[in-house]
């Protein structure tokens, strides 16, 4: 009995309440905090809150570290997360940093370089690393994973997607019995929040304008209206989720800056709202993943997400959906997801790792769309669209025109049945030269109750 | 260096691709399964899709089993599901599979005992186990805990609360940093199926009757209905999210069996429907806790969970609300909580602990209610009433009579403001007592949007 029980402990990894006791034996795990912007200010306050027993901040790193430091102390003197760091190593040197006998990195700058090679130099020292980097989880995620468990370091990530909504930890260690087969959801807080205030009735420019005075945009908001900030998180939730690596840049994105006031008013007749929605669909080989505008039925459960809010569905072959839905920007929320990943790595608790399978990436769907033109009116307008359309096969559904437009500039939608996106682009290319229309069309696909996961 | 790393390598537990190395290399982790209902049935069947590496089903415990073994075969010929058991030993001796070198026991029968000394003996034996036995749980679960820590084992149960909605390790893994005040939610499916059936406008009584011939009921439902089983799943949810080690007997109940047609039609017109819903909330050295059918506004969330759907909202004092739904019963999703949880059993992924405290239940609330009377009509009523409440300064805020009931047995409603349930439950004491009172009033606690975790 004494011999199996002695093979056992080399078997399985410290379960939960020995290694509380452990920690308490164990020397203090040393943490360097990188990037002491909102985010890093938000996880001193939560490590201030928390009083977390067994771990203590030794090293900040930040640029201009003397005047940071000096702003910093200033502004939270007399607050508990003031004594957390005041004491630390404040530095600007990242190799002061990875010299150090730090155990754990906590990775704030954001970007591929040279936050990449931070973490590269950290988890090839042995140092467990717990980033909120998007970007260089999608670009990079495999191959950090793969050094840090050469290293027998750990690698946590769970604030890069949804902040503090814990999708990945709920995908890995909750539905990682499943065969999960699609995943979408709305992940750029940004984008919901413009959209959302669109839906009340804001002008696209002046709800950007907004969402910046508020922090929730930067001066340059591409990464978030143009999706590729949503992009790199639907590349991770495929890897975590549907256990494929896809290529980040192969993933088709559209921008939601085409989106005006007026898409919002024949919507809500069509009982719907518009989502910047990312999804993704194993395939077989493939995965069928897109972010886009969406047009979405308000009878969906991804349409109630307002504001901030970032909702993810996940479908699987067994259990069904799964909906996970919080708050997905913003420090705190943020520091939570941070915070957590720091306790998981300081307890020795590994996340479920499961073999992932490279795939590649189509962005063709078979979809419902609605289409909106603005044309300069003149008889035949409605007959040429229909005409193009009817060449390449596809239904038109319904056309809607509201009065009260000069027949200079008019504006109406059209929807047309499930067809494949390729083929109305097509469609469209020759319905754009007609000379009466003068933009464009703007097409977006509809969601719908039989999507399964959204 | 080198000397660094070692001590490195025994600090830090197996992380994620250096676990699945080493399964590879392991000899197969064996498991035994205790019930084969179907639950159990849906784990073989899913570990049959998934062909799971490194894991093999050895020992069947069932009660006849003989019987059972030749009706399961017979009837799963030909399935996946079929050959993965058809080898195993199949046992109605406990004895036999503690004694044997099973590694891991899937704990399927349900109920405090014959269950908890079968699981107290496996762990004992630093055998792990993964249940879906939420009253076992609820119970025992922490010295449970205590005594697998003690033998190197694991003890998961992400199944006995919310099926295949992954809210225990969400809380765990995901929200570890934040320090989690409340916790509200739609925990028991029955009760959201019969609940949502009578808010489209079926009976009591014949869609329990339904209920039953489905099998989301059982022949005797009062585990459901009179709130016994979300109040096991509630106290769980306590320890884990709450961090709070609560009396199982000492958390109120109340039965959705008094719920009728008329106060579906009545809370409709308020923009409401009626849940039952399972709160805690940590207040100082105690928990706030309750399980009983409430009045919940149509705009919250949770209002949302139609049919069997299990819906948990968390609050953080630094995350905000975090939503987590999906099916909450059923073989399938629950059978994907099992097998996940199994996958972290053979991957040694340990959960994330922290300190748990006791804390001392109460189920005084300060909420708006909704009272409902049936009375033989006369002069004087609503005065009666009024002064009852008065007299316990309670201020009434709306009374609603439909017209079209005879005055024999007359039904009606008031909404009275936020008070404390205890001060009026002594003022629905002395209306009671009224004469023309033809049964107790019926007294739900209102939920509003103010309320945190809703």
């Amino acid at each position: 009995m004494l011999k199996k029980m002695v093979r056992k402990v080399t078997k399985v990894a410290k379960p939960v309440e020995a290694a509380m006791v452990a920690d308490a034996h164990d020397s203090m795990k040393k943490i360097a905090l990188l990037g002491l912007g909102t985010v890093g200010t938000g996880v001193v306050e939560l490590l201030a809150l928390r009083k977390l027993h067994g771990v203590a901040v030794t090293h900040i790193y930040n640029r201009n570290v003397e005047q940071k430091r000096a702003a910093w102390l200033a502004k939270h003197a007399q607050k508990p997360a003031h004594k957390l760091i005041e004491n630390a190593a404040w530095t600007e040197s990242i190799d002061e940093i990875l010299a150090s006998d730090v155990d754990i990195i906590v990775e704030l700058v954001g970007g591929v370089t040279p936050a990449g090679d931070w973490v590269r130099g950290a988890l090839a020292r042995g140092k467990s690393v717990v980033t909120a980097n998007k970007q260089l989880i999608a670009y990079a995620g495999t191959e950090l994973l793969k050094l840090a468990a050469k290293r027998n370091a750990h690698l946590l990530y769970g604030a890069a997607v949804g902040g503090g909504v814990p999708v990945i930890p709920g995908a890995l260690q909750g539905l990682g019995g499943d065969s999960l087969t699609q995943v979408s959801g709305i992940l750029n807080g940004t984008c919901n929040f413009i959209l959302s205030k669109m839906e009340a009735g804001a002008d696209f420019a002046e709800v950007l304008a907004e969402a910046q005075a508020l922090g929730y945009a930067e001066a340059d908001p591409s990464a978030d209206v143009d999706g590729y900030d949503a992009r790199a998180k639907l590349v991770i939730l495929a890897r975590v989720a549907l256990r494929s690596e896809i290529d980040v840049e192969a993933v088709e994105t559209e921008s939601i800056r085409r989106i005006a006031a007026i898409d919002f008013s024949y919507t809500r007749e069509m009982g719907c709202t518009i989502r910047q929605i990312s999804r993704a669909q194993v395939d077989g080989r493939f995965v069928r993943a897109r972010v886009a505008p969406m047009v979405v039925p308000k009878s969906l459960a991804i349409a109630g997400s307002h504001g901030t809010l970032n909702t993810v569905v996940t479908h699987g072959a067994f259990g069904g959906d799964v909906v996970f839905s919080g708050h997905g920007a913003g420090a705190h929320p943020t520091a939570v997801a941070v915070v957590s990943d720091l306790l998981a790595v300081v307890q020795g608790s590994a996340q479920v790792a499961q073999p992932v399978r490279k795939r590649e990436v189509t962005g063709e769907v078979t979809a419902p769309h609605y289409l909106r033109f603005i044309v300069r009116d003149k008889p035949g307008i409605v007959s040429g669209i229909a005409g193009a359309l009817a060449r390449n096969g596809i239904n038109l559904d319904t056309i809607l025109q509201h009065t009260g437009f000069s027949k200079d500039r008019l504006p109406f939608i059209a929807t047309v049945e499930p067809c494949l996106n390729t083929t109305l682009r097509k469609a469209l290319k020759s319905i754009s030269r007609m000379d009466c229309m003068l933009e464009p069309p703007l097409c977006l696909q509809i969601l719908t109750a039989e999507d399964k996961s959204v």
